[in-house]
C-alpha cells in the first residue's frame, strides 16, 4: 500500500510536470493588437498589489454600456423591436388601435412607415407596452418574448447576438475581482430580465432607465410594485454618472461604450484618477456585423452616434478604440 | 532539533484536543429568546440545501434601517444635527443668518425654540447645509463632522453609538451569504461617508434618501457631480421596497426595522414568499437606551414612530420584535 501510494505520487507529479505550462489566453476572441492589449495591461497593472496602479478589491467596478457595446443594436434598439411587437401582441385587446396612431402604423407592417415613426410615436408606443403591469408581470412578459423573437437577419433568438470578445472581456474582468455593471440607456428591467442568463451579471448590477415603481397591494392584501407611466431615470449622456453613483457611490475603474451616450461615462470614470481603461466600439465591420457612426467615415445611423467629435475626445484622452473589423477575431459566440 | 519538533508538535496537539469543543456562539450580546432563535433558525434553515427553505447564495439580501434599527435616533436623527451643527459652522459665510430664520433660531442655541422648528424650517436647515457643493466635498464635510462631534448624553462620537447586537446580527448573516443592506430614510450619501468603517458595508449597498446630483465639469475639465436642492428618492414608507427594487431587482429574504417607516420593506420581503426574516426593534429601555413608541403602552415620541397599529401587523404576520430590554445583553460595544 505504501509503496503504491508512492509510485502513484510520483507518476502524479511526473504527469504534472509535463502538461505545457502556458498561461491560457483570456480573450481569444480578440485579435492581437493594441486593444486587447490595453485591456490585459490594465488588470495586470491594476491587479499587482506591487503596482501604484494598484486597484483594491472593493473600488473594482467595470461598467458596459450595452446596445451597440455588448449587442447588436441595429437596424433598431431590440427593446424597441420588442415593444412594437407587443402591439401586436395586444392589438386584441384594443380594437380601437386599428384606426389610432401611432398603433395603426404599427400594425399595418408598413416597415416603410414605421421607419418614419417619431420620438413621441415611440415615447406612447412605450408607455402602452411597457407600463401598467406589475413588476413581476413585466419579467415574465419579456422572458417570454425573447424565448421565441428572432432576429430576421441571422434568425437567431436576439440574446445570440451579444458580441463574444465583450463577454471575454466581463468574464476576466471579473475573474479579476472586478464587478460587472450593465448601464444602459435601455430600461433596466428590460435587461433584466435575461442579463443574469447571458451576461452572469446580476439584477442588482443592472442600472438603466427606470420607470417610478409604485407599491402597493393586490387584491389579498399581497405587497405588489406596479409600473406607472412615469421616468425616474433616464440613464444616458449625464445620466450615466449620475446613476453609477446613485447605485455604486464611487468612479468604475474601466467603462466601455459606442457612443455620445457613453461619454460622460467614460470622463467619469477617468476622473476617478489612477489607472483607469476608457473603450469605445467603433462599429465598422458591413459584413460580419453593421458600419456606422460618422467617426472614421462611416455613414451616420439613427442609433448609435459614434460622432467625429467623441472620436477626438478619445484620441486626445488617450482611450481606446475598439475595431469590430481589425480588433475582434469573432463577433459572435456561434460563429466558431 | 527533531526531538524538539516531534516533543512540541505533541504538545501543540493536546492543547488542541484541551481545548472545549463547542460552537461559537454568533450573537453573544443577545439574550437567549424568541428574537435570537428566530435569527439563528433563519439562518440555519436557509444556508441548508436540504431544506425546503433554502435560499440560493445569489438572492440572500438583508436589510437594515438605520435609526433607530442600526443606532441611537432619539432625541433627534443624527443627521439633523449635523444639519444644525453646520449652520454654525457656515454662519461666519452668512452674516445673514442671524437676522434670518430659521436659521437664527438654530445660531441662538436657544433648544426650547429649536424643538418647535418645522418641517419647512427643518427642509430649508438641509438644504442649506447638504446642497451646492460636489458629493466628494460633502463625503468630506461629513468625515470631519464625526470626527469631533459626541453626543452629550454618552459624550461619546456618534458612531458610537450603533447596537452591538445589530452588528453581530449583520456579521452573521455575512458570514452566511448575506448581503447586508442598509435602507435609510437618512440621506445616501450621509450615510456612505461612514458605512464602510462602521457597518462594514460598502457604499453600493447603502440605499438612502438621495439628490438628483447633476453632472457636470470644474474649471480645469475634470468631470464632477454636485449636489442640487433637488430630492430624487424619498426612501421612506412605500419609498423603501420602492427603491429596494430599483437597487437590487430582488425581494430581500430579511429586514430590519423600527418603525412606520419600515412597515412596507417588511412586508415587501415577507412578501417574496418562502422563508423570511422580518424583525421590529422596540425602544423599551429607558435605562440603557430610550423607551418610545405608542406600542406596548411605550410615550410617544417626534421620531421613530413603532405605532400600535404596526405592532398588531407584526403579531398578526408572525414578524418578530426585539425588546431592547430583554433580548439585548449589551446594547453598545464599549458595555463590555
Amino acid at each position: 500500500m505504501k509503496r503504491n501510494f508512492t509510485l502513484s505520487f510520483f507518476a502524479s507529479l511526473l504527469l504534472l510536470l509535463a502538461t505545457p505550462v502556458r498561461a491560457q489566453d483570456p480573450l481569444p476572441a480578440w485579435n492581437d493588437g493594441a486593444a486587447k492589449q490595453a485591456i490585459l495591461n490594465f488588470v495586470k497593472t491594476t491587479i499587482d498589489p506591487a503596482s501604484k496602479n494598484f486597484v483594491p478589491p472593493e473600488q473594482r467596478f467595470a461598467t458596459f454600456d450595452q446596445d451597440g457595446t455588448t449587442w447588436v443594436e441595429q437596424p433598431m434598439y431590440t427593446q424597441v423591436i420588442f415593444a412594437l411587437d407587443r402591439v401586436g401582441t395586444l392589438a386584441p385587446q384594443h380594437p380601437e388601435w386599428k384606426t389610432t396612431q401611432p398603433f395603426a402604423t404599427v400594425l399595418s407592417g408598413d416597415k416603410a412607415a414605421m421607419a418614419k415613426l417619431t420620438m413621441k410615436d415611440l415615447e406612447t408606443i412605450m408607455v402602452a407596452t411597457h407600463t401598467g403591469m406589475t413588476e413581476s408581470e413585466f419579467q415574465i412578459i419579456v422572458k417570454d418574448w425573447l424565448a421565441k423573437a428572432k432576429n430576421p437577419r441571422w434568425d437567431r433568438p436576439y440574446t445570440d447576438l451579444i458580441y463574444e470578445p465583450m463577454l471575454e472581456v466581463m468574464k476576466y474582468l471579473r475573474a479579476n475581482g472586478y464587478r460587472t455593471y450593465i448601464v444602459t440607456g435601455g430600461g433596466q428591467d428590460f435587461v433584466r430580465a435575461y442579463a443574469e442568463q447571458v451576461y452572469g451579471i446580476p439584477p442588482e448590477q443592472i442600472i438603466g432607465s427606470a420607470l417610478d415603481a409604485k407599491y402597493g397591494y393586490n387584491a389579498t392584501g399581497q405587497a405588489i410594485l406596479t409600473r406607472p407611466p412615469k421616468l425616474l431615470l433616464n440613464n444616458n449622456f449625464s445620466g450615466k454618472p449620475e446613476d453609477i453613483y446613485l447605485f455604486i457611490g464611487r468612479h468604475p475603474k474601466a467603462a466601455f461604450g459606442n457612443s455620445t451616450g457613453d461619454q460622460q461615462m467614460l470622463e467619469y470614470t477617468q476622473a476617478g484618477g489612477g489607472a483607469s481603461l476608457e473603450m469605445l466600439v467603433l462599429h465598422d465591420d458591413a459584413k460580419r456585423e453593421y458600419a456606422y457612426g460618422p467617426a472614421d467615415g462611416l455613414p451616420n445611423s439613427k442609433v448609435g452616434t459614434f460622432t467625429q467629435a467623441l472620436y477626438d475626445e478619445a484620441k486626445a484622452k488617450g482611450w481606446t478604440i475598439i475595431s469590430i473589423k481589425n480588433d475582434w477575431r469573432r463577433v459572435f459566440a456561434w460563429e466558431r
